[in-house]
This record gives C-alpha cells, sequence and structure tokens, in this order.
C-alpha cells in the first residue's frame, strides 16, 4: 500500500465546494472519479479541509491510499487527462502511511481579493469580488492587526458551525493593494466555518466606513456572530497554501 | 441622432465570435440585446474588427447611432447591469456622427499568450494557450522581426480570406516573457482573417526548433499558405487595443 499526496489548483466556480455532497458535483468527487479511471481503485481522498462552493484553490493538499505502482513522477499527468479542465494537479509525492492531509497540516493561507473601481475585470470576474465604491485600506488594515494571534473566533463563524472549539491561532494577515485590487492575505493553523468571508464582511464594512477598526476588540471579544459584517461573497476567496513541517 | 462610441472587454470562451452569426450567441448580438432592452431600440453597432469564435478582448471599440437621451455618462452601468458577466462595458463617449469604429481606425494591438511549463494554470486557461515543452524564445524574436512592416501576409491567412488586398503594415511586435508566460504583441493597421493565429502557429514551430527563423523571409515571400505553420488555437488570443487619432 502506498501513500500518494497531490497539490491541486481549481476554479471553484461549477463546483458544490471541494468535500462530496450528496447534491451536485464537487472537487473531492471528480478527483476520485479520475482517479478511478486511471487505475480501477475506488480510493477516498482525504483534503486538507473543505473548500465552500464557489471557493477557489491555488495549492489544496489532498492525499489517498493506492496499490497502484504508478511511479510518482507520472501520476500528476495521468489524473489530469482525465480531469475536466478547471481542475489541475500541479504535483505528486509518496509520502509516509502516517502522513494525512488535514491532520499533518501545520499552517493555512488563504487569500481573498476585491476589485474596487466601476467596472470589474472580465478576465478575473470569477476571483475578485468587485467593490464599486474605493475602500479605506488604513482602517481594514488596522481592524486586521487585531485578529493576529490566538483567540476564540466565535463571532467570526457560521452560528451553524459544529466544532467543540472555536479557538484559532491567526500567525500573519496582511493587506496588499496593486492596481486597484486589494489582496489580504491570512495565515493561521485552521479557519472555522465561514470564518475568512465573515472577517472580509466585517472588513468591508470598516473599508466603507460604516464601521469602526476601533471596535474590532470588542467585536471579536463578544463572542456573538450578530456583531460582524456579513458574510463576503465565495468567489473573491483562494485557498492558497498549506504547509506541512515534514511530509 | 447620437453616435455612441463604447470600449467593452470579453471573455470570448463561451462566443462564436464577435459578428452576429446565423448560429451560436455572438457579442455582437448580446451587445445589442441590451440595448435593446435598455432603449426599446434595434441598434446595430459596428465593431472596429471581428474576433474569432473563442477569442477575448480587453480593449474592443463599438459605435451605434441612437435616439436616446440616456446622459453619455450612465450608458456604460445601464448596459453592464443588462449584459452576462463575461461581457464588460468599459467606458462610453459621444463621438462625431461621421466616426466609424471600423473605418477610424488607425491602429490595432493584439496579445497572444502562452504558458510554457508541465502544467496549465487554472486560472489563466481560457486565456493562455498551454505549451508543454519550453519553447526557444531568441529565433522566435527573430522571425518576428521579419514581419514587421509593409508586407503582403498571404503566406498568414486564411485561404478562405475574402480580401482584395493582403497587404498590410505591422508597426511593432514584441515578444515578453515573464514566470513562463510569453505574451505576444502585434499592433498594426489591420490583420486579415486568422493572421495573428497563423503567424503564432508558425512562431511556435520555430521555437520548437522545427522550423528556422532564418526562414521567415522566403516564407513570407512566397505568399502561400502552405509554407507556414498550423493556425494556433483562438484562446490565447486577445484584441488589446485600438487606437483613433481622434474620435
Amino acid at each position: 500500500m502506498r501513500n500518494i499526496c497531490m497539490t491541486v489548483s481549481y476554479d471553484g466556480t461549477e463546483y458544490n465546494g471541494f468535500q462530496s455532497q450528496p447534491i451536485g458535483r464537487t472537487i473531492q468527487g471528480e478527483i476520485e472519479k479520475a482517479i478511478h479511471a486511471l487505475t480501477g481503485e475506488d480510493v477516498k481522498i482525504h483534503g486538507s479541509g473543505r473548500t465552500d462552493a464557489g471557493v477557489h484553490a491555488r495549492g489544496q493538499v489532498f492525499n489517498f491510499l493506492t496499490e497502484s505502482q504508478i511511479p510518482v513522477g507520472k501520476w500528476a499527468i495521468a489524473v489530469n487527462s482525465r480531469l475536466p479542465d478547471d481542475i489541475v494537479i500541479r504535483g505528486a509525492e509518496e509520502v509516509p502511511l502516517y502522513f494525512h492531509a488535514r491532520r499533518s497540516a501545520k499552517r493555512k493561507t488563504y487569500r481573498y481579493s476585491i476589485r474596487m473601481g466601476r467596472y470589474p475585470d472580465v478576465f478575473n470576474r470569477r476571483y475578485e469580488f468587485h467593490h464599486y465604491n474605493p475602500l479605506q485600506l488604513d482602517p481594514m488594515r488596522e481592524a486586521l492587526e487585531y485578529l493576529i494571534g490566538e483567540h476564540d473566533f466565535t463571532t467570526f463563524t457560521s452560528i451553524h458551525s459544529t466544532k467543540k472549539s472555536h479557538v484559532r491561532t491567526i500567525y500573519e494577515a496582511k493587506l496588499v493593494e496593486a492596481d486597484g485590487v486589494v489582496h489580504t492575505y491570512f495565515t493561521g493553523n485552521g479557519f472555522l466555518y465561514n470564518m475568512i468571508r465573515i472577517i472580509m464582511g466585517t472588513l468591508m464594512r470598516i473599508g466603507e466606513g460604516k464601521m469602526s477598526a476601533a471596535d474590532m476588540p470588542s467585536i471579536l471579544a463578544a463572542c456573538d456572530r450578530t456583531k460582524a459584517g456579513p458574510k463576503a461573497m465565495a468567489h473573491g476567496l483562494t485557498l492558497w497554501e498549506v504547509e506541512y513541517t515534514s511530509k
């Protein structure tokens, strides 16, 4: 038995999220189907985490167990040839049997992208949230600072979260702007359901002058979803990178 | 009567080209429908030129006559709200009645994009031709130089061209590479049917070492389509800009 780990990019626009669901096409479903077409095996892949419907990935990671003897250098192209063109395997390696893409993950980075201006960029419309009015970025940066560190992020998760603990650590959070596009990067040990989208919805309220950056500490401390802003649209969000200490 | 000139970006993936056709959705058809929904008028728009099925535009230009009194600053957003999200009007202005987007055009620039490498970039897959093996760029640049100036481009046009003259002038042609993506820009007074795609198919043969840059002058002088390389895929091509001396 071998444990194969792959890195995959996908455009999530046409999918009902990463993880298999009773209804709709999923990234996991497409990949498992492609591996089945290649090896004849009914594998179950383990992603580093779910991504919501419409969310993208630049570097999602997953692993699966197989008895196939396909050489590691051939896996990516062989699977890609059986995948739709909005899912691209970008690398494959053989890892120890104890490796698990979710449980072994150390840090994850997400990016949320906003295009400010009168018109969306047609070529990036699937990956950028379009915000007609300019946002004040300095208050957004100030608010972001308060989120760094270990906190209970109950304010910024869905009321449907089933996790026992909402304590997570954000190691880095930065907002960069170029040519009217604002990219916000979050690196942490894990993120709760809808957490980045609710943070971004709140940051946009702050950037619009409708909420104050100085209120961020009390919003966070309230552990109350109703204190945060709305959930931002899914399509601006991309799972950027997943890091492991070793594979 | 007013003459309105607009600049439009579109992702051509889902369209049967710019110009109305008996079969299939076209950019022109969608825009005329949107203007009709807005004004009630059956306008005919005049593009600066056609783009083939699957070809994109960053800055296509068109004009149309209307009796509508909508202020010029409101046109773009009003039309956009009635267009699918893969077509975005980026500006509108009122121009003299004698202005015609095709006949008044002075220079056009196209860009052809190639991603070299093992994997396509999933986020740009609709706009970049994926070339697995690296291309030798210096011979491609050398071959490009021979095309600059006024020439009969019969070698590089479809045998189905209906134009009386195949003489066109290329003012500038340059190839730039960054992070494995090769963009080739062509600026000229006009381009024949399939001309840039056939030039690019020939350049790729040269970049693969299957044809020689030094043969470019005789290939061009032959005025014989069979001397050129194959027609490159449509999706790498974007109408970049159309220039006018005045509008």
